[in-house]
């Protein structure tokens, strides 16, 4: 009998196909199978061509389960939803009690909770893993976001810490909690990113609508940008995506982009679970709601017609360009603090709820390599938490509140600019928003408390007083009328 | 045998017993029911006040069911969720084949969908309705939003008919349509609300903060604005609530009032609802994230220490107050009209997905009078939907797209004004990137789409040939570097 491999991995599209090669190469025999036997060959293919890596191919569910040491495990990268539970049955038919199944997709975390108790029914361990980094990730080394069973997250430790991407302070990869926990943190994590290529394409769209930069300007600045504190890979792969030149007519590429932009439901989910859990997340539903506002192209060609007499006087002003590259810069990157002040507050308190202990720094840190939002950035973060655990909001760190203070000036500039000439940055302005009201002592929330008083007896409390009050407001208003 | 009521009505805190004494003044006797005997006295009692309204009081589930002519009807007004369950477990014990339950809770929709299907099974029917208009609208005239049996809704048609707030047009009570759509429409009227109570809560903010506006002054502005464009319930109760003295010590008991802003979930659940549909409701979900932020009283107290040092410049500028107070009053109503399309367009895409068949005009109607929400400008969103049933978005309307077209200039100046004062205006900038989004042909989600590409594979389209095309970014913008 033929050597056993040390781990499996179903679901063979291009993620899983990678991941796969990136596990073999780290000197650890991967099983692989996939319901379409094509893929398998493929893989195994491919494997051959980038270095005899150890990947043995399956097309029967029972001879690729059979083929793994045991306890086996069995990674799936498979479409989110009802594919995996349909995968899991197919396989765990050949499983035995000990054996573990980590799903690699981006699944809604409580539908990995329910797995998790139907895998322990049968006796088998289970993880939910996020997998961060696309397909270059996959193949040289992704984020990984594994939560639930700690026995099982053991057991694939050393594999897991081989596969992930490396960075100054470790493998981009750690235990993240239990439950659903390590699908939360990838949800969050993918509601970060829209907010950052939101961020990033209002900065685009300032510099090139008022600023009247041209692509190569455009690339020059974000390559300038990516030598400092905005260095990221998204940064990165912007200043790439200028440089790239029409191979079906003339131009840049970019400029003959349709502008919709898809999406996949993490964004979604990040939103809803911000109003679930009571936290403001508004950077990153502004990149949710501009993805829905992109998808009505033709509505918005019929609109710009109807408001085409829009007047905007001299809203068009000159502007000097290296001035508002600098000053985009910044509200950029004053817009990215508050994004991921978001992000984190949401985790915090989805962690709170679930009784999961997440911590925040170990999350960022875990993010510097591998992940799309990837940024010399995150070790700021991490290092914020390092100092204080409890930190109630990015904002409220010391170094990063002075970045904003440094910043905000600038970032009016551009919000104000941008909104003078036509142009909507509704990221960086709701960024702005939430900064100033966040750090406004007096909201003028206790009007609309007083409101909820009037119509609704909801009573409110008082600023010089404990204790909940009502007044009958109609009636004293009417009163004093008369 | 003393004669049998036409109608019951269970669960008696203030909505249902101020909604039974109306129903009982219409001229409809009816039963009344509470799990809390007390309550059951106080609505009897208040009935005698209040010009001894038909109302008879049950302590005793069966009698109060048996009380009823048949085919019987109980309007259940009882807190969303469990409790309703209960109710309905308790009361249909005594009901028969052809009874009807109305459910007058501000409940979930798919809740109401579940025990249509529950009541089916028992042979009753069951109504979903809305009710809006708080204590007062309860019992003088609220807006109604029955769904659910259609035939339920004929049979209690002449008591809802006289119950509602009446207006020129008829009464505000109309059939929503089949299963849980009258709950949805009035989720989604409340969301509206909470942006209508937001955008005010904004202009309060901008007028007093930096016009410098005393609660006089506001008083009077928001009185003017009542006799123009703006008048509505809404309005005039702040104009109210500015004049009303505290109680407790000196000065005006709004100035007295904690910044911090309750809620119930039905904001929650709109904004999660528009995450759902792919329909961007920013406004909206700006006046939840206001209300989650303005909870944090503590916090900002000490982020407002910490940023104490933002240097505002020349932020502060004089400006003339009428001016200020025309340009707060234009940008409040161009804010509102994104609020309102958003809230329609919402509601318009949950009735396509469920097939409900919604009549957006006509919803407007019964917004007229009676509810929370109540404003001349309903009338006009009528009769934009009378004109085009199949407008894409109110905003598209030749005369709304006038008014925003004549508002735009004023708009921005109070946006850019509140921002360089440092005073966030989320509901107004979140409004106003809508509108300059949703009126713009070309977007910068092209440069998002092409991230997306680049790191995920994900393909994107031309603007100049159709298909979906994916380009190897990374290998091209790396051959043009070397």
């Amino acid at each position: 009998m033929a050597e056993l491999s040390r781990i499996g991995l179903a679901g063979l599209a291009v993620m899983g196909q990678n991941l796969a090669l990136n596990i073999a190469e780290k000197g650890f025999p991967i099983s692989v199978y996939n319901r379409s036997p094509e893929k398998v060959d493929e893989t195994v293919e491919r494997a051959k061509l980038e270095g005899n890596l150890p990947v043995k191919g399956f097309h029967d569910a029972k001879e690729f389960v059979h083929s793994i040491q045991k306890p086996r495990v069995i990674i799936l990268l498979i479409k989110a939803g009802p594919p995996v539970d349909k995968s899991i049955e197919t396989l765990a038919a050949h499983m035995e009690e000990g054996d573990c199944i980590v799903d690699g997709g981006n699944e809604w975390y409580e539908n990995t909770e329910r797995r998790q108790e139907e895998a322990k029914k049968r006796g088998l361990l289970y993880l939910g893993m996020g997998v961060s980094g696309g397909e270059e990730g996959a193949r040289n080394g992704p984020s990984l976001m594994p939560g639930g069973s700690y026995e099982a997250y053991k057991y694939i430790e050393d594999i897991i810490l081989k596969v992930a991407a490396q960075v100054d302070s470790g493998p981009c990869v750690t235990y993240i909690g239990k439950g659903g926990s390590g699908n939360f943190v990838k949800m969050v994590h993918n509601g970060i990113e829209y907010g950052d290529m939101q961020l990033i394409a209002e900065a685009y769209d300032v510099l090139k609508s008022v600023g009247k930069l041209t692509n190569q300007e455009l690339q020059e600045a974000f390559s300038s940008w990516n030598k400092g504190e905005l260095c990221s890979f998204l940064i990165e792969i912007t200043a790439d995506i200028f440089g790239v030149q029409d191979d079906k007519g003339d131009g840049c590429l970019v400029d003959k982009v349709l502008d919709k932009t898809g999406m996949k439901g993490t964004g979604k989910w990040t939103v809803q679970q911000a109003a679930e859990l009571s936290v403001a997340a508004p950077t990153i539903a502004s990149s949710l709601d501009s993805r829905f506002l992109s998808g009505l192209k033709e509505e918005r060609m019929e609109a710009s017609k109807v408001f085409k007499s829009v007047d905007l006087g001299d809203g068009n002003v000159e502007v000097a360009k290296q001035t508002l590259i600098d000053d985009v810069r910044k509200a950029l990157y004053a817009s990215k603090i508050c994004s991921y002040a978001q992000g984190m507050n949401l985790i915090r308190a989805k962690s709170a709820e679930k009784g999961w202990d997440l911590k925040l720094g170990e999350l960022a840190r875990i993010w510097k390599g591998g992940c799309i939002i990837r940024a010399v950035f995150l070790d700021r973060i991490k290092k914020a938490y390092d100092r204080n655990p409890h930190l109630a909001s990015l904002l409220m760190d010391p170094e990063f509140a002075q970045e904003m203070i440094e910043r905000q000036s600038a970032w009016r500039r551009v919000v104000t600019l941008a909104i003078n000439a036509g142009i909507s940055t509704p990221g960086m302005s709701a960024s702005l928003a939430y900064f100033d009201s966040y750090r406004r002592d007096r909201l003028p929330a206790n009007l609309v408390q007083a409101q909820r008083d009037y119509f609704g007896a909801h009573t409110y409390e008082r600023i010089d007083m404990p204790g909940w009050f009502h007044t009958e407001w109609f009636k004293i208003a009417k009163q004093t009328k008369i």
